[in-house]
């Protein structure tokens, strides 16, 4: 068992990263941080927990600390779950240490060493870590992976890439109100209404998409050649993020085969059957109403990303339309650390 | 005062017809239809009034009578509320009986000698009754509005299309259950959860948009020369239609012409000060998380289209991305069906 | 393992049935029946499956068939989903054709020769089926299990009707919407909204509490000497009723032993071990805002009860106050019926 | 005109009072104060406003300054939007300056010599005001209207209580989240779930109550001699509490009679016509599921109660039941306090 330490424990990603390591074959969760308001309490005193299983009974009397290097003895691997701001000025301390960081935060995600990575899409840019260690000194490392609409995103646009002349993806998503944390979305905003604005959401996903679909030349990452455009909004969802897709590609293109693609999709977390790993990462619906968030946020475990209602545009026949649900807490956060460190485990 | 008349008065769209025209200073609602399992008994007893303000006075005690041009006398105009099915069969029988009739119904939009209007995008379009009476030998005749989300994407898209080339449309809706009647959507399918998929939506936004913006050369209506990919969602706010639009321009544009192109946007209905023609109809929002349809669907009485988060595209650089709500069922349907009512009360 | 049949098997109550019954150990699923619409398709294409997890494999392929007795071979038990007018009718042919039926339906439930069981509560009541095979020549025989709303308040009230002497109890419920089948209550109705009312519902708790905790003399039942006022509503939840319950006692008590008398209670299906009863049928929540329908619903299972908020009343000292949640599908439904089922299946 | 000043302007409270006041034919609004933060600022650069009409142009510009009566110049009249906290400190700065008070924080109800006046129930309480200036020694006044929940309830009490013999109530809330304040109520706590607690507020219904309805003999107010108990709980409805209300009677009652009642009932704001008193404070509706929030809480703009369901209880023919809707930011707060300043305004 590989010792794992969470950062930022109490906070909803936190509780996830919690949840999910509860029964985990390979990860013993033996060190947990917080704020120093936290630090000292046992974990079931410091947290307000609101997932719907219990508290781990392994963390329940965990001691909290702060989150310092210094403060986490013999773990192997921390999860970060730390808000973005704290993430840049900690994580690299903890990376000095010589632990290896997964982070769900957005802090380093576009230093040009730092590998950002979705275990399916670009395991390949892990090569990355090599270079970051040397350049700055680590004995560990540090690997993020993207912002939850764009994971989901990502992973169906893959296949789709690796076959297909993509030229430009438009996507509108409506996203739930747990990605901005337990207090995030005042029930009045929501509540017969939604929000049609997410901060700095839209940049993620139209940034983060292209480099994570870029070629790794051993050195640096280039971005994938075409464009993403989102509009970002917030609706009256838990959990599951839906995105309505509209995809141009440069040539004419068989619907079947765009089926085929995203069906048989496999990565690599499949191939090396990593514990988190969705069987198929891609789940086909074909129900003309699916997919719905409520219904399908918790394909393979939360891990994969169902889609529905693909369509060539009637409009432009060179053009695909489809809708997806990816859980943004489980596949879009937590899971999304866990199975990158999962990967580094196997392979590193 | 005008004499009119409700065609499936009991219903949503007839219990909005009912509310909006309870003050109107041109009409008066003097006979109201619905099935036979209502017609005979007082309106108050027939009907299972869903709105928030009373059941008017005026009409509390009006007889239903069955939808048949033979039970409904002395009415100049016949607003119809319909479903499409009826619709078809109905509406020509009482255009024959030399009544008006303003249908908010999708069944006769698309034939081709039906005016299919927006007041002010296309008012011209109502020289079309002229052939309609000549070919089907009628005294009356059938005016019709689109569909709830086409109104409100096509009052933006039509000052943008008079002064700028479109290229291309991309519309992702996030649409009232309100739209689907008062049965239409189960709480089970929408508490914490949203549905991907709209019967028919798609089509319609898809074809009546460009119908609208399309060139009537005395004859027949020439469809505008670009095209509106559409991806319909329903979400749980009761009312008010919230639309992501992303618009391919040929050219680069200036931002601020497109806002003054809004903002300025006056039609018909404005300048021959209509009733129920809102002052500005397109009201632009300046805060970034606006508009919010529970927060701006009343704009301008419900008559108004809220615009927000005006913004060129980061990727495209030709590209435009807007956000807007409009009233489903005011501006979408009943609202609708009365402003093309007054046009026609006044310029025929 | 006995064979078991669903009648009913397409509705919401009907798929938590096939839900809860796919990995039992003892009971296999080898009929389902529905309306003759469905009678002759496979379950899969039969139903509009409206649950989360997936249909079981086992079922999909299962001929539905028509719920009559003639067309359900090889069963012992048969759990009935029939909405009430059905059950009277089809529940005593199924009965007399020599199954046991398991009902959820209210239609025989105050039949004085009908078991009304809660196995933690009166099992002896059970006993009541040998005298209603006497009375009506049955091979087979019905019992029944009560109103989703009342299985909640009376499994709290057993343990206190024990060891206290309850004058009067009033309960004022918050109910799911998943309550009234998947189409019962629009969306319209909810969204910003709940709705005072629910038929009949009051009635049913306030006579089948007392009956549950009636005596049973060896012929007939004696309702318990105390009373149950109820007022009910609808609330914007999924599943799993709110309860807030007053109790007024004859005489002063001390608030500790009502929560050891809560919190130790343990029935017939606990000594017995039944696959479906819940280790405690009652579970004490500490937290000054629990129990919550979505935290608390699935505890036990679905099957347990929580109760949270316990205090004495400030106003008046022999009264009790407290909140309650429980799974209106699973153990107010068709877990109530599976659990009756387990019960008969071991003692009769 | 009156000056008049809103103390706490930039909250939901607050909203609702320059809401409320826009267009108040005796009050003018000269003055607003909040926290330092927004003192100098206009009010619309100050307020993050969250009503669905408009922020009225005559309080636009008006510049915010603090909380300290030294700020707040030429002002008859101050309504408090305070939190209970810094209302205790500041509101009697503001009376011993000279200014009237009309309150709706709970800090000052329940002092001896404060008047806690429903206009409709208690007026002659205001007769405190003159014991309070003489044993304070000062030249202005507090008066307070008590908490949301309690003004609805005691408004459907006090003809009752009038009238027949009340020996105790039981009432079980389903409260709006705007009574929690904009960021009260997270989304995450209320969407498909309910909250069955709500700090403090049972202690202010069961003792506001009998203060409300207690004899003022001159010098001090003895409570009412029944008992209220109360069960609060916070549900996913944006305005609008409903109240499930049993009612033991000492004697049988004649339910038309109680009907006649709440009908007829008329209080001194309706003898004097006050600009905000609803011409019935008490609604009675017939439907079998009424009132509902969302359709009844405007009921009298928002001033008047909405009482349905009224019954005798089947199980205790004494015992009286109903549902009751009140509109909480309306009658249970703004709308409250200024019904109280109308009355100063008119019999002192």
């Amino acid at each position: 068992m590989v010792n794992v330490g969470i950062l930022g424990a109490t906070g909803m990603v936190g509780q996830r990263f919690i949840q999910l390591l509860a029964d985990h074959p390979d990860f013993e969760v033996t060190a947990l941080t917080a704020s120093s308001r936290s630090a000292g309490k046992k974990y079931e005193d410091a947290v307000t927990w609101h997932l719907e299983t219990k508290i781990p009974d392994a963390v329940k009397d965990t001691v909290v600390v702060n989150t310092d290097p210094r403060e986490v003895k013999d773990v192997e691997i921390v999860f970060s779950a730390l808000p973005s701001q704290n993430a840049a000025k900690v994580e690299p301390k903890f990376a000095e240490a010589g632990m290896k960081v997964a982070s769900n935060a957005s802090a380093m995600r576009m230093e040009p060493d730092v590998p950002l990575v979705v275990p399916e899409v670009n395991p390949e840019h892990l090569d990355l870590i090599e270079t970051q260690q040397k350049r700055r000194g680590w004995d560990g490392f540090i690997v993020t992976n993207p912002n939850c609409s764009t994971i989901a995103l990502v992973m169906t646009l893959k296949p789709l890439y690796d076959q297909f002349n993509i030229k430009r993806v438009y996507v509108s998503t409506m996203q739930a109100v747990s990605g901005a944390g337990y207090n995030g979305v005042p029930s009045m905003a929501i509540v017969d209404n939604l929000v049609p604005f997410i901060g700095e959401e839209e940049e993620k996903m139209e940034s983060e998409t292209l480099h994570l679909l870029g070629d790794f030349d051993g050195e640096t990452v280039n971005n994938a050649n075409f464009g993403v455009s989102a509009s970002c909004h917030r609706v009256a969802v838990l959990d599951g993020h839906t995105e309505a897709v509209f995809i141009e590609m440069d040539d004419d293109f068989d619907l079947d085969e765009v089926k085929g693609s995203l069906t048989n999709f496999k990565g690599l977390p499949q191939k090396l059957n990593l514990y988190s790993a969705p069987e198929d990462p891609v789940v086909i619906r074909e129900e003309d109403n699916r997919p719905q968030p409520r219904m399908d946020r918790m394909a393979g475990n939360g891990m994969a990303v169902s889609v529905g209602r693909l369509r060539r545009d009637e409009v432009y026949s060179n053009s695909l339309k489809y809708v997806l649900v990816g859980h943004n807490t489980i596949r879009g956060a937590a899971g999304a650390s866990i199975l990158n460190a999962e990967l580094i485990n196997e392979i590193l």
